[in-house]
């Protein structure tokens, strides 16, 4: 059975005693959120920290396994500040559908599902461990914009 | 307001008076296009030339950001040759929903979202500021089939 | 038409004599598989062995086009086991949708339709030249988790 009940999202979050954010604006020709039919889909979130600016570096190098899985959670957070921005509530959000998550690493960088890890548990945190969490792949880039150590795509569906 | 009408995209991309490459064909087992309930999805497209040759070499070395953009232009033109292939006309597409845009990039370079915007451009001016921009990911790949600077891959919802 | 009838997705994938590995275990805070709607959602998949052993190795280095190619078939029998897993059985898939194959290669490596054909060849064995067949990616990744040569996600539509 699911820790967090239907319309819960938001007190699950409160209580988490996080700072989201602001809604990070798009670097490109691009919209942060669509709907279509019953499904959400968010373009791909960077590290986006409280102030404004971007973590920065690459895991394996700059980044270890732990701070990788830092920026994978502040990523996450991002990905909750757009949802609310589009859509007024993570309560309008019922289940994760999929997580797509790009970690810039190293060559010889095999831990990849750890550091994605920090944007899947907080999720789950949010929505419940059943809601919260779906299908996921995570892999290795060769680089990604402004040097950021990870970035992820996710799709939701409506409540 | 959307500046392209419904069934106005043909229009506005004649009006561009750019020319289409061949809609490319499969370079291994798949479709270049499916069709499931409202939803389009394209197969991953390379930047495709009007007489058949891709364009080839990595953005950071062998594209600088202007001539990668280009080539995210021309990757867009392929899809667009895809889409007329397979549904008679661009005028079927009632929005873009989602871009992923893989670029072939050297370990330094930042710049994935101005190389993609070649590509999205192109999408808002055949459907509109609106309804031709959705969700989208930029990012870098280590290497590419047939050492192609950019393949995108895309999603659309029927009109 | 279709070599494979409609519930004969189980008889094909027995006719081809090969040994399932057991359903893969997540390796990290995800689903092997998610159904919304009609469409049934597949985690990123490696290589897992009837052993319960990873194949790994960069494609290009430590595997050839032709062992690439045999790693991408043992991901689609994972994917196979997921699904069976997941469902009941393959005959619950009425088609493939969408794969992305994601090729652990070096920076010269060029021939990713080929590698991943491996995954596709098989799932149009089970489900037939058309319903076995969606639209595809296939790309160069710096890296992936375990040191795998190939990750592969898809969605299928389910009969």
């Amino acid at each position: 059975m699911d820790t967090v009940g239907a319309g819960g999202a938001s007190r699950a979050f409160a209580a988490l005693g996080l700072v989201l954010p602001p809604p990070p604006a798009p670097k490109g020709v691009y919209k942060p959120l669509v709907v279509i039919d019953r499904m959400v889909l968010v373009s791909g979130h960077g590290p986006l920290l409280p102030d404004g600016r971007l973590l920065k570096g690459r895991v394996g190098r700059d980044l270890d396994e732990q701070a990788g899985k830092e920026a994978a959670r502040q990523v996450g957070l991002a990905i909750l500040a757009t949802l609310i921005a589009g859509l007024g509530s993570l309560d309008r959000i019922g289940r994760v559908v999929k997580v797509l998550g790009m970690v810039n690493a190293t060559a010889d960088f095999t831990r990849h599902p750890a550091v994605i890890n920090g944007c899947s548990e907080l999720f789950a945190a949010v929505w419940g461990a059943d809601r919260g969490i779906g299908v996921r792949s995570a892999v290795g880039m060769a680089c990604l914009p402004d040097d950021i150590p990870v970035e992820i795509e996710a799709a939701f569906e409506l409540a």
